[in-house]
């Protein structure tokens, strides 16, 4: 069985709702606020915000404030969060083998 | 990248706190609340009774209910449910190799 204690550990992170999504839109390549708002739908900017903060604090991303003017913040995948990138893949992969598009 | 929607849909489950806990838990074999209960550290029964009502609706455990005396009710992953277990040992690595033990 997946060990109870790594499971427990990571789903302080993974276990909120947008916080995998965030992460699957960030491994594109890095992206600013704007970008990840319109990029991920029906997430708010309140929400968006504490969830970036939380991976953030996590280490998962890290935040890069460019000098302007003017002034550009973005958000870009650690390697810590890189490396979880290869088991969303497969959750995301499970869900469009099991779980129908519509309902649940 | 892990496509959005299917980490979207996948994360309407797992994207809450204890989900992927009482997963793991259910991989091992069938269960009944007190076991679940008893087993996962820091879980409310209120809470654990909510999840498992969660993840049977999605149709990733079933609920077996034995006519006694006395009744007994067990919880056991369905195929569905067991289809996701190795992305999910993919994520405790992730968190045995990149999470420390405390903090975070």
């Amino acid at each position: 069985m997946p060990r109870a204690d790594g499971l427990a550990r990571a789903f302080r992170f993974l276990g909120k709702r947008w916080n995998a999504v965030v992460l699957g839109h960030l491994s594109e390549g890095a992206a600013g606020f704007r970008e990840l708002s319109r990029a991920i739908d029906g997430i708010s900017d309140s929400v968006l915000s504490d969830r970036l903060t939380d991976l953030a604090a996590g280490g998962l991303i890290a935040r890069t404030v460019e000098e302007g003017p003017p002034v550009a913040v973005s958000y870009a995948l650690t390697d810590r969060g890189r490396a979880l990138m290869p088991a969303l893949e497969e959750i995301a992969r499970w869900a469009e083998d099991h779980l129908p598009r519509d309902g649940c």
